[in-house]
């Protein structure tokens, strides 16, 4: 295949610099979904850690690089995980962090930036007004600007579930992995097709924020004029093209899924797996439950890749006992 | 020490016939959890995998060694969750596997219990009928009968928990565990006693049902007439005289807590931990809850066991949003 700007033996000596809490996560078949889905179905579950998403395997790699090259800040701007994440691996490492986000993000995720030591900037617009403003911190400070996606670190470390689901038996004839800026789907995408390429990748975003899914399937970058949809962690508008290239080596499909379907997703995994998700990270199992036809009798695997939520919010979502439930 | 009936270098053998997917569970500082306890915490989770609790841990080694030795048939009494873990670590294996239940206990484990192709026998009573039908099926059908906390291999699956907690840097001052039958906090106990003798082993337990706590307090079996808690999973009545014994040696305190406590905690995992527990995995915070004096400043690690819930259950014990949360 064309190269994508990521290497695996570099993913590999990335996975060495995160802090083992974040790595071998919880990967199992999870059967009890399956009645409801209509095929198999493994989890691979990255919220049982101090951050509660993937973010920090990115961070991690981040972080110990910047300490160990000397530099003492950084800036990123986040919808809250990739914040968060980047708060607990500075701390750490004595970095100086700040994070840029909007006024509208998801609270929990905005306190717990703030609860880690991270200095917490809020812009009064959406996710890409964020970007602007950490970009203007970096200039004017002088100190490195993370840009999630774009910078190879967050790609790099995102892939190293790549790393563990490739070594998976019985694998799986398809992933489904939520799309946002894309360094998930970029990140595990690459190395699905470098170590397994009979899997098949599909990307999945909300119909509210179809930015990359739309760029994707155009070829070349679509922007949209707004975002809207509960899934806060993959509600970009702007698709960065380097990534964009990336994305189109590695996605065998792409998809937009409702955010009844997500509001769905998020009730199955609560009431069948006992597992709490932040709506992105709820986006597959929407994807099977809005095409039902196209997954039955395979096995698919579907990242739950965060589970930042806020806790009146989540409730509304998953709502009053279904008829019927016991 | 005066020895227990367990031996580490056994659960050590034990942990190597025990499936991957249930050892090295996550286990990590839980911050956000502090601020309402008043002390560090840090969370050991045996939710993420098949069967929702940390019992396949004992199954698995129960059923390698029926199929190394040819035996065909299994017959256990169960809450739940060591009938659903027996059933999982059966199925592969080839092995008949009959679970004996309360008509009462929670669906949801039932219904996984059944899914899982184990023959489901219900009894019009608590689980110390379970118990005594359990052992009738042995006799009349010559099968093994798996007694939960009476056989080794449950103690010394539950066991290779402890041998994880002990490789924790930073450690901590102390572990609450869950006693019910006894399997955990013997098993966990043993290991800590044996490895990490400066960690306080609290056992906790449900006003509701203190059949083993009366009983280390008093240092001989007492008995009660009723069990009466959410705490499905620890509903004991008939504490075991032998798994006293091994209590005796390695708890070094035993507190009762009440169900609101229970509740509470349930709560708190669920909004600032984003974790699902079913009550007996919620009574370690339960005991902080209850005596914030004694845990102020101490580093505590808890053991979330389990985390099969009827849905409609868990939602009216989570409810409605706080007040005050976003």
């Amino acid at each position: 295949m064309r190269k994508t700007r990521l290497d695996t033996d570099r993913i590999r000596a990335a996975r060495r610099l995160i802090d083992p809490m974040f790595l071998d996560t919880p990967q199992y078949r999870c059967e009890a979904l399956e009645p409801e889905l209509g095929c198999a179905v493994s989890i691979k579950l990255e919220t049982a850690n101090p951050v509660r998403s993937f973010k920090a395997r990115g961070t991690e790699v981040v972080a110990s690089r910047l300490a160990a090259h000397g530099q003492p800040a950084v800036v990123c701007a986040s919808a809250g995980n990739l914040g968060q994440a980047l708060a607990w691996s500075g701390r750490d490492r004595g970095l100086d962090v700040t994070v840029v986000a909007s006024r509208h993000a998801t609270a929990a995720k905005l306190d717990r930036v703030r609860a880690l030591g991270a200095r917490l900037e809020l812009v009064d617009g959406d996710h890409e007004l964020a970007r602007d403003r950490a970009a203007d911190i970096a200039r004017r400070d002088g100190v490195r600007l993370l840009e999630d996606s774009l910078d190879l670190e967050t790609c790099e470390g995102a892939a190293t579930i790549g790393l563990e689901l490739v070594a998976a038996t019985p694998a799986f004839d398809t992933v489904l992995i939520a799309l946002g800026g894309g360094a998930l789907a970029t990140g595990v995408g690459h190395v699905l097709k470098e170590l397994a390429p009979e899997v098949e990748v599909i990307c999945v975003q909300p119909l509210g924020a179809p930015a990359m899914t739309r760029s994707w399937r155009e070829r070349r970058v679509v922007t949209t004029d707004s975002a809207d949809t509960i899934a806060d962690g993959v509600a970009g508008r702007c698709p960065i093209p380097a990534v964009l290239d990336d994305l189109l080596l590695v996605a065998d499909d792409a998809v937009l899924v409702r955010e009844e379907s997500i509001v769905a997703g998020l009730r199955l995994l609560l009431d069948h797996a006992g597992l709490v998700a932040e709506p992105s990270a709820a986006l597959g199992i929407a994807a099977v439950l809005e095409d039902r036809d196209r997954f039955a009798g395979r096995h698919v695997a579907t990242i739950v890749c965060g589970g930042n939520v806020d806790p009146a919010a989540y409730r509304r979502w998953v709502g009053a006992p279904r008829a019927g439930a016991a």
